[in-house]
């Protein structure tokens, strides 16, 4: 552990190695990166804030009912006419920033205003001026659409990242409120939400990790670890299948402090949710093993909500589905319950009518008095939640040196110093292997190095090659462990894995499946790269190479749809050095998810493959060229660069002045110089030859308009593995021929 | 309807125009065309077949009490001693098949064997001689990897497709018997499974079909669609989201007539259910509004599998689920209950001691003598049926000739004569407009000619704009209406259609979203251009045209995506016309899934543009150049098009010679001959720019190395489209710098 430990946690994340966002105008992005300038705020004042207690008399003198309440968590509340007017604030905050940008979505922000200030008034533990703070409650906004609800909150909390001229700016160039809610924009989202159910598995997500933290490091005397998930979830969430199987692993694995709010409001899109949506949603929930309860007033019933949460947080072994029935576009009279209120702006003869049925006179954009007032409370406080458990885990620190720097270490996101020496590494004697099973030795090196290191496999690990030999499973009365069993359920997995990556820096998430059944989970893929979730994908028989199973299980278009995608590293090692390379650059790139294909079948160890050669994406395993001016260039990628390696000797028997160029990863070469990447393809050398078993599409740039490139451009078959090779003419004679034509 | 109604349907079914199949290498597929011998065995036995109750007397002689259950169902049945033997001879075909592939799954047939052979032998109605028989109980396997149980159920049953030489060629290259079933190899299969979960949600399209057919065509003297859809799922495809997506439609809709079975086996690959799938199913379908029954014992409980169908089949307005506790690899006294039965073969150790277990003395692939006579009577039985409902349709033919007509083209695939000029067309004049708003005028335009048009959006149809205005809602009361509303469930809703178009020829169901969501769907989208089903996939706000939403909501890589896949036609019209030719090129590809990408923004009616362009794919809009010489060749898809005019328009005022082109579907482009490539993309002509607001990917293909590809190749952002495309560069400006740096 690098860090040292007078270093405090909440400065240590702020030192991780800043890594390259994604996209290519990183500049585009820069407002979004934290300033951090509340954390500095909170460190100055540290003093002041030490005390909890201290602080909480403060409060108690300020707003006797509502500090105790915001404590002691739901034993009392405040005067019903405050909370009224700050609800009210929520749903003007919301209706006036849409208004203003003329798009957005106002219907549910005015329906959950209710639940949302409960949450962050009365219930949560967080602190505005430390988004980051390890130990905060987490709030998913899954019905991401309603965004305006969560910058409404975090504005009232305090937060530096949404002021009034960010609602001002909502869903406009470059503001911090875009039009769905996005973590690497906005300090205090959690995750990036708007594509439906991702959220909720999201959540589910961050309560495993918290499980699976508290499990390994609590101790009877310190409870270092210890805080709930939220989240609020719409109709169209649960219609979507992905929200059903994060789910079902919910209540598979007890995660009795996740607490799901689902906005039951009858209204989608397409107007009444009769017409798509009659299940009883109680009912799948029971049966999915989840606690029930059903909030009848959600647009008024304060006291109604504060007992669900109380009775949700009561029950520990199970998590909670809070049904709370609210009005979509409450307080709109002409508009409230219809889908009309859903996505667009009310229109000002509408608001309105809206201001005067709720009796709001105020301007656009006014937070009145007495509720700016009444949730000032939230800074101090929250320093003062962040100073305490910061006295506790120095305290920890004391007692556990042992955990505390593997914890350190998740929550930095600091390597361990040298981790990277446990990578294996071959030779070209080493045995031949499938990158399957050499895939399965680096991670079971590696879970020795990384204490972030967690995962598994959709119900293959066993052809994924996946588990980690040191531990057992992760399981409701095992959360310590970390093998994960996610079951036939790919999406959920990588919208969980999401929200273990999101949970902490030092979280490691690696996920699997069959290479092909990335159709399944490609929405939660394109959101950790999007969100910068750097999630380790581990997708085996990766080719027509797995043979019978035919072609619904062999890829085709998959490699070239995932090197279509921004900021996701599409790697396709061709042995054990590949291997270990692509897990390198994949445990570095903790912004930037790893998709790693592998193969079923067995592959020779290659001469002149290494890890250093991976980490340039494209580079040259061997050569009997001179003066950078082969006669030809072969180029291949994972199983394909042994037939390249192959065709190569047979031209150079020839005589012939053959390069092989390994392509494992098309963005790490693309992130070269120039000047490397012609000392790897030349310019002035049109003869190329790419081989690769998968689609040709997007192969044209890099073979050049008089290369060739052999590959597959039809669906797979089911046959033995040799015999589709040869069928499908992905064989060292192709290359030769076609080598043969270009010289 | 241009068929004559002397054809019979099953003839008419075979005359339908036959369309090149997907892949480079058709003739690898010749073997899976059926040859429908058979069906003339039926015509020509005609006479003896005609009457049903002629030939039910001769089946009583011959076997008293079997017949009786096959056509009554399930009020008697056959001794249980020739079924235990027919059971067996189906897992001894599994295991043999298996073992002589050395590769498959014996686990589940083992242990589906009796569920199997009491569909097949005594509830289905089907023509083994007719696999395409219009009136068929339609039966999917869901759990597609044991697709050895049906293989082995179409060889009893008598189906050309599945004989012993096809089962001793398992998983061989051009084998009928692949490893998965896949419907374009083995008639008999109804669509393809394997993919967990998509079997089961294809099979509520199937039973939607079936439930709006009934309720557009039946008459009160005359039911002439009467079929069940009966499907096997096991736990992986309980675990998957898409199945929870289709079970809730299923259950709103009441598909009364879909029965599906679940495996329940508590075994998945990693091992026992318990350690990732612990709910509660049955309270879950319950939730989701199914009828529920539960036979304990699914391995010799033949009555109560019976029973169980029979109350199944009483519950006319809820789908039933019939939970089946079974013994994967029951039989074999070492590995039965256990994964390792799942997926590999037994050994032939293993095997010789299931013989002994189970008292099986036979040589491997041996159908005793008494299981064969008993099964051969669904030949005859299976053509008297065919010739009943031929019979039946005669009449109806005489008595609703309009009605029958449409329902003609449904069962046959063929278009109505002229359909075609219902589409619309544009003039430079005509209102600029989303394509969007023109594909919905498309739609309402086909809606009045083409009787299997059907579909809908997953909760968008008011910005898919895709609601037909002449029909109601498909609900569980009006079923005869069509359009669907499938709630906020893509992947449920490919699959779904999948299965209406694989139900009848004639059905061309189409569904929406964001294009962008295709990632939720595409396991579905990759098995509509796999198994051959011509859906029209609506995809609407296809860019950063979109705007305020944000990257979540902006395609960027999904036009490169499918570009890279098989069998599938990607089209991004630019405006009227091209919409229009590409929903009349998607109709016509019954066998070729389309993907409509179309804007949310406003668009103007481009001069150049029309169907008969977009039917090659690429074309010239527009060029002041003479010779095949232009200066430069401008390149632009959808909304960008307008921009390549704009930018030629200033070049030309600089005297530059300009081709405008449009690439609206590069598959349809590659389709066409050399000559024709050549004289809108000239070999010598390298000073090329495209734009397409989406990644550059695969473009360099065709700008070539000397060539500008404009693009997007980041994440969107959220703001107003106009300042998105002008902060990422998508202009005519752009255009203008880069052809004038190639030029």
């Amino acid at each position: 552990m690098a860090s040292s430990s007078s270093l405090t946690l909440s400065q240590a994340i702020l030192s991780r190695p800043s890594i390259p966002r994604h996209g290519s105008s990183p500049q585009l992005h820069s407002a979004s990166i934290p300033s951090f300038s509340g954390l500095k705020s909170v460190s100055s004042s540290a003093a002041a804030a030490a005390s909890l207690s201290r602080r909480r008399a403060a409060a108690v003198v300020r707003h006797p009912v509502i500090a105790s309440a915001a404590v002691e968590t739901l034993e009392k509340t405040t005067d019903t006419e405050l909370v009224e007017k700050s609800v009210n604030t929520i749903r003007f905050l919301s209706i006036d920033a849409v208004e203003k940008a003329n798009s957005g979505h106002p219907g549910l922000p005015m329906g959950c205003a209710p639940m949302g200030h409960i949450l962050y008034d009365e219930v949560m533990r967080y602190n505005p001026k430390n988004p980051y703070w390890f130990n905060r409650d987490r709030f998913v906004l899954s019905a991401g659409h309603g965004c305006m609800l969560q910058y409404a909150l975090l504005h009232l909390a305090g937060y530096d990242s949404v002021q009034e001229d960010d609602l001002k700016n909502f869903r406009q160039w470059e503001s911090r409120t875009p039009g769905h809610p996005e973590n690497f924009e906005t300090p205090g989202v959690e995750v990036t939400t708007g594509p439906l159910g991702q959220g909720i598995a999201n959540a589910v997500g961050l309560a495993l990790a918290e499980k699976h933290l508290a499990a390994r490091y609590n101790k009877p005397d310190n409870e270092i670890v210890d805080h709930y998930t939220y989240v609020i979830l719409g109709d169209g969430c649960q219609m979507e299948g992905i929200s059903n199987e994060a789910a079902s692993l919910a209540g598979h694995w007890g995660l009795g402090k996740l607490i799901a709010f689902y906005d039951d409001n009858h209204i989608s899109i397409d107007g009444d949710t009769e017409i798509a949506f009659t299940e009883s949603v109680d009912t799948r929930f029971e049966g999915l093993g989840w606690h029930i309860i059903w909030v009848k007033n959600g647009n008024t019933g304060y006291d109604e909500i504060r007992a669900a949460i109380k009775e949700a947080k009561s029950v520990t072994d199970k998590p909670t589905l809070i049904k709370v029935t609210t009005t979509i576009g409450f307080g709109s009279p002409n508009k409230a319950n219809s889908y009309s209120v859903h996505g667009s702006a009310l229109g000002a003869k509408e608001v309105e009518a809206t201001r005067q049925n709720l009796g709001w006179p105020y301007e656009p954009f006014h937070v009145p008095e007495d509720v700016k007032s009444h949730w000032s409370r939230h800074t101090p406080e929250g320093a003062a939640f962040e100073a305490e458990w910061n006295a506790k885990f120095a305290e920890y620190e004391k007692k556990y040196p042992e955990e505390s720097a593997e914890l350190k270490s998740i929550i930095t996101g600091a390597l361990p110093a040298g981790w990277e020496k446990a990578l294996p590494t071959y030779t070209p004697e080493s045995p031949a292997d499938a990158t399957r099973n050499l895939s399965q030795t680096n991670l079971n090196a590696l879970a020795k190095v990384l204490p972030g290191l967690i995962g598994g496999s959709a119900d293959l690990a066993s052809s994924n090659m996946t588990l980690l030999k040191m531990f057992g499973d992760f399981q409701k009365n095992t959360p310590e462990e970390r093998n994960v069993r996610f079951g036939v359920r790919e999406h959920g997995m990588g919208a969980i894995c999401n929200g273990i990556a999101l949970h902490s820096p030092g979280f490691i998430p690696y996920c699997a499946t069959f290479f092909v059944f990335t159709d399944y989970m490609r929405a939660s893929m394109r959101i950790s790269a999007l969100s910068e979730a750097g999630v380790i994908y581990v997708m085996t028989h990766d080719s027509i190479g797995l043979g019978e199973d035919g072609p619904t299980h062999q890829p085709i278009e998959h490699l070239a749809s995932f090197r279509a995608m921004p900021n996701i590293l599409m790697f396709r090692p061709a042995d054990g050095n590949e291997t270990a390379g692509a897990y390198k650059v994949a445990v570095l790139n903790r912004k930037r998810p790893s998709v790693l294909a592998l193969s079923r079948q067995k592959l020779p160890q290659l001469p002149g493959t290494s890890i250093e050669g991976v980490e340039k994406g494209g580079y040259t395993i061997s050569d009997n060229s001179s003066g950078n001016k082969p006669d030809v260039i072969l180029i291949g990628t994972g199983s394909e660069l042994e037939i390249a390696a192959k065709a190569a000797d047979e031209l150079r028997k020839e005589a012939k002045a053959v390069r092989v160029v390994s392509f494992v990863s098309w963005e790490l070469f693309d992130d070269q110089s120039a000047e490397y990447k012609e000392s790897v393809l030349p310019a002035a050398v049109t003869a190329r030859v790419s081989i690769e078993a998968g689609s040709t599409f997007g192969w044209g740039k890099i073979v050049g308009s008089s290369g060739k490139a052999i590959g597959i451009d039809r669906f797979g078959a089911s046959a033995p593995a040799g015999k589709i090779y040869k069928e499908f003419g992905i064989t060292a004679e192709a290359v030769v021929a076609a080598a043969k034509e270009l010289i």
